[in-house]
């Protein structure tokens, strides 16, 4: 079976645009086929504020209104996403953009408003992804680099988490590929002590999980990315790998297994 | 050869939602295979109001500057691109949006600065699109959808005039297909009275453009048009029509002809 890399890329990096430059160059350097999915990054709330949009959250997550939903699909799925394309094709990539409804690759369900109507967020099911049509890019020499917006298949377009993006589209490939998840983020991997960058665990699987979050080692924000990387790893993604953006290439970071 | 239908969908009924949706209703009645190119339409002129950017217009003609660029992108890559995807979708169309860096499918060159200086503006040259990548999606029943928004291979997005990459489209794929041309507006054609609606010129050849030119008759907005359609027209294309978005599917419009 053929090695696939799925790269998911956080905002930091897309916000930065010699830190993008680099990565670029790194993940384009990787072998064989290989798929990106970026985050969103600071310009949606940026341009949000500058057009006088209320940014609503309810215990840390944002609720995207009809407005919200607007500015996010244009900056996501608009300059994000044709900015990373051109700069892959820049240096020999053949990349092309794509929004969950592109080809109805990844197809959503718009989640239920209760207890709490988050808006217009979708929630991907792995099995409905559109993995034929990404097989058929890959098998072109095409890189696929997708935006976190998707569609609920009625006209309606949905806002999704960037990371279940990510590990949905690895999940769903992993039918075709033997498939490598990495989520890349400004930190060198899981840390057991937040405030030392050298302190990263280098594997951790699932019982070392539990341990990890009982004792609070595993911060609030790292805990839904992990939970991602434990589903793809139990629905046929063969590695996980977390890590810092410029180590793409190389060894080092956390590592997960079940 | 297999008959090709490429549209051109002009701004104001991208603006407006209940004409998008009829207009996308009858462009999927359309049989075969066919290409959308749409419009930027008056939202990217509100972003920038909102956001305080100043609009520079040269002799009629909108200067392109870097933040225009960013909001041209956002908005005609974006928002109207996916928004126009997810409503195909819907009526059982499977689109794919693309903005001319994706998968390289429309390079262009940044018009020279000289003797003014539109900014971030790209010119297409036909035999540089990617057609055989398009056939290929064609011929997988996928329906392209362009943003006029293209890339200079060098890691610039450019702006580029929507009637212009139509033509630049159906040009190149006029070597794969008997190529239709189909630019949408909202007049039922050339009027050669522009109060009468009733006043459509049903045929018009380069004679007869001529002519028609030295009178006067053909308006200032139309003269581009028009210049496009015969470009076409020698060079490969089969048939160019100009006519209302609500008579895409009937007869009708002003045909021309060389």
């Amino acid at each position: 079976m053929k090695v696939l890399n799925v790269v998911k890329i956080g905002g930091n990096v897309v916000d930065n645009p010699e830190s993008l430059e680099k990565f670029l160059a790194m993940f384009n350097s990787l072998e064989g086929p290989k798929i990106l999915i970026h985050g969103g990054g600071i310009l949606a709330s940026e341009i949000s504020a500058r057009l006088g949009i209320e940014t609503k959250i309810h215990e840390g997550r944002r609720i995207t209104d009809a407005e919200t939903l607007k500015i996010c699909t244009m900056v996501y799925a608009g300059w994000i996403n044709k900015s990373i394309v051109a700069a892959l094709q820049k240096i020999g990539c053949n990349s092309l953009g794509l929004s969950g409804a592109d080809a109805g690759t990844v197809p959503a369900k718009r989640r239920s408003p209760k207890p709490v109507d988050f808006g217009y967020v979708g929630d991907v099911n792995p099995a409905e992804i559109n993995s034929g049509f990404i097989s058929s890019l890959l098998g072109r020499g095409i890189t696929p680099v997708f935006c976190p917006v998707t569609y609920d298949r009625n006209g309606t377009l949905l806002n999704t988490n960037a990371d279940t993006m990510a590990s949905s589209i690895a999940i769903a490939m992993s039918h075709h590929y033997y498939t490598r998840l990495v989520f890349c983020f400004e930190k060198r991997g899981v840390l057991s002590d937040p405030e030392r960058e050298d302190s990263v665990i280098p594997l951790i699987n699932s019982q070392g999980y539990r341990r990890l979050r009982e004792e609070g080692i595993v911060s609030a924000g790292m805990i839904p990315k992990i939970d991602n990387a434990f589903a793809a790893l139990s629905s046929g993604v063969s590695e996980v790998c977390i890590k810092h953006w410029s180590q793409i290439s190389h060894n080092g970071g956390t590592t997960l297994k079940i």
